[in-house]
């Protein structure tokens, strides 16, 4: 498959609505779609679609559209989203909790494992998932293969918590806590602020789309 | 201020985080910035800060850097954040609790009111919110002036209440329901898909940034 080098963050974070569109696609049993209606579905261009899986090499024969099937496959695989993941929750406060809970992740390959708090003994986690207190962060992470941490700790423990994750060589971090911590040689970061898309949604609420 | 007619959903989607950081600035007391210092504080490139605010008229004289101050309130009367926003949430589990509990909203002028659930007895809400049943959710609205809904629902459900909102006329919906819904009319709406960002996360631990 041939790729270019920079892809643009806002190309790679069109992918997974593409994919979880063309998987609804699947189930419903269609087979075949033109960029002209994925893009409708999706509230972008067409010329926008063709441009976005140009990057990834050719996926669809100009004007016959294309395969819904193997363009999944595909995404899935620029994703990487066959692996699986284990997942440890840094901070069992509210937000902690609803992630800890939240279904969603399993049938997409992310398993929480354990969730760390100052106070693990007030935690009630979900089946197959531990609390444990933070001093074992390390120790936890030697016996067990962890690939990803969400941050959720209070905003004055975050720094403190991403420095001890990042020695312990845990490659993928998810932070919830709302400053915004920088990707490292060996880690990378999604900074997730729940207000910044409060913001774009009152931008359109006097600017409508 | 001069305003192109469209701008893409990108550049709308950066300002919050130049907001963010520009507060954080003029907290420490700064009164300039360059694109340059910006961009790399933002991971994005110079021309890239330069063009977008270009779309929202001109912010700085080339080579003096831009002032912190008035571009932090430009930014801020773009997205309307000295506007006061009266906020409901409808489904009151794990996600709905949290975001109820989430207190980052309100110093951005984000008031949560009230939390609709059909078992609202089972809800501990915070301080100056109000658990009510889903029944209750027009006429809740009638006597109270409700700028925004969020939609934490159980995925069966969340097309019925977003009917409802639309009816009702609330002006925004913030969907944390992993289904796409589309804005109408009168409703705009921010659909947030947990996984998506977990599927970014996944992509960049292939491909470095």
């Amino acid at each position: 498959m041939y790729k270019k080098t920079h892809i643009s963050d806002a190309v790679i974070k069109r992918l997974p609505k593409y994919y979880r569109y063309l998987c609804h696609l699947l189930q419903n049993g269609e087979h075949k779609i033109s960029s002209k209606a994925l893009a409708e579905a999706l509230n972008v261009t067409a010329s926008q679609v063709r441009q976005d899986f140009s990057n990834f090499g050719e996926f669809g024969q100009q004007g016959y559209g294309y395969d819904i099937y193997k363009l999944t496959m595909e995404i899935s695989q620029i994703l990487n989203l066959h692996a699986d993941y284990n997942v440890i929750i840094v901070g069992g406060g509210n937000i902690g909790n609803a992630l800890a809970h939240y279904t969603g992740f399993k049938k997409d390959g992310f398993n929480i494992k354990a969730i760390f708090d100052i106070n693990p003994e007030n935690i009630k986690t979900p089946e197959k998932c531990e609390a444990l207190h933070v001093d074992k962060l390390e120790s936890y992470c030697e016996q067990n293969h962890v690939d990803i941490a969400i941050i959720a700790t209070q905003k004055d423990a975050a720094e403190g918590i991403f420095d001890r994750i990042c020695n312990i060589g845990i490659r993928g971090v998810w932070n919830f806590v709302p400053i915004d911590l920088m990707s490292r040689d060996n880690t990378v970061v999604e900074n997730i602020n729940m207000s910044d898309s409060l913001f774009v949604l009152s931008y359109y609420m006097q600017n409508q789309k």
